[in-house]
């Protein structure tokens, strides 16, 4: 267990609306979203009203990938970046996903099957973000179940958003051990001279 | 654009309802998701009542990733074998990324924000499928949120599942790059000997 690795902020933080500047960040951040399922000013307040305020500086592991202890809450991140990797699970070693920023959701997954984290995450620079429980996201949608859907189709898009740049990126290694294996047939073949 | 491409469920089927065999094989893949959120039967049934009875021969692309035009439904799989690949899209040969089957979804994330197809699924053996159109999906949630919150959490828990094998075999790709780069500085040495 890294011993930086965050709380949950359920237990270690205060409510978002305690702070008006992140408050509104927040709300405006989560209004982003696709014109067919648009949140109200009204709709993103009321989220809002449900998350807590949490802090991290930088080089704080906010997630470990496999971790299936912590997986009570996700993150909307407001100030800051994040770096996602795969760790070292199985004793590979960690691979680069990619670097986010505000407006991005980590830890929204494993919130919402209890599964083991996907990826590791870690604050690049300090980090400040809006946290919601997996409690909050219950109560949002008893209430108010028409809201609660258009955020559940915010963190749909946003794993859609991941796997196109992880599809992506899968391209590029497959080109990477396609020009290496070349490599090494001509260096066989010079060898062989 | 590949002859054999499918068409949207809306125009070309029935509904599933029309074959009681399919309808209930539906309703109980359906129901198969996360106990924190499961479908009662009655539930499963209702949004099973909005799908549509697709099916298609051996070898149909089902999907194109890069495809922004035919973005309008979803698949959920009842019987035979889909493959998914990155297709060539920006000149990059096709990668695989899995083999999946009965309960299943395909073009869920496209059906959520109306981007365009995050990759390629190909029908591997005769396919059996039910389509949710985006007015489907929308109807649900006007009428029965509830409901619908339900189906859309099923939906990322399968977005989710995907991104950790993307992520699997990204680690497995990198241990492969490695290896090859080994491979070469060991040829190279080997050829200034």
């Amino acid at each position: 267990m890294n011993p930086a690795a965050a709380s949950p902020p359920t237990t270690s933080t205060r409510s978002i609306t305690e702070v008006p500047e992140f408050a509104i960040k927040a709300a405006e951040l989560l209004r982003k979203t696709s014109p067919n399922f648009a949140l109200t000013m009204q709709e993103a307040n009321y989220i809002v009203s449900l998350m807590r305020l949490v802090q991290f500086p930088a080089g704080t592991t906010l997630f470990s990938a496999g971790d299936a202890s912590n997986t009570g809450y996700m993150l909307l991140l407001l100030e800051g970046d994040v770096s996602v990797d795969t760790g070292n699970t199985g004793g590979a070693s960690k691979v680069d996903i990619s670097s986010i920023g505000p407006g991005a959701l980590i830890g929204e997954l494993a919130l919402m099957d209890g599964s083991p984290r996907s990826a590791t995450c870690t604050a690049i620079s300090p980090v400040v973000a809006a946290g919601l429980s997996s409690g909050g996201l219950q109560r949002l949608i008893e209430q108010f179940p028409q809201v609660a859907i258009k955020l559940v189709i915010y963190i749909a898009q946003s794993a859609s958003d991941r796997l196109r740049s992880l599809s992506e990126q899968l391209q590029m290694y497959d080109q990477i051990t396609n020009n290496l294996r070349q490599e090494i047939a001509q260096l066989r073949l010079a060898a062989k001279r």
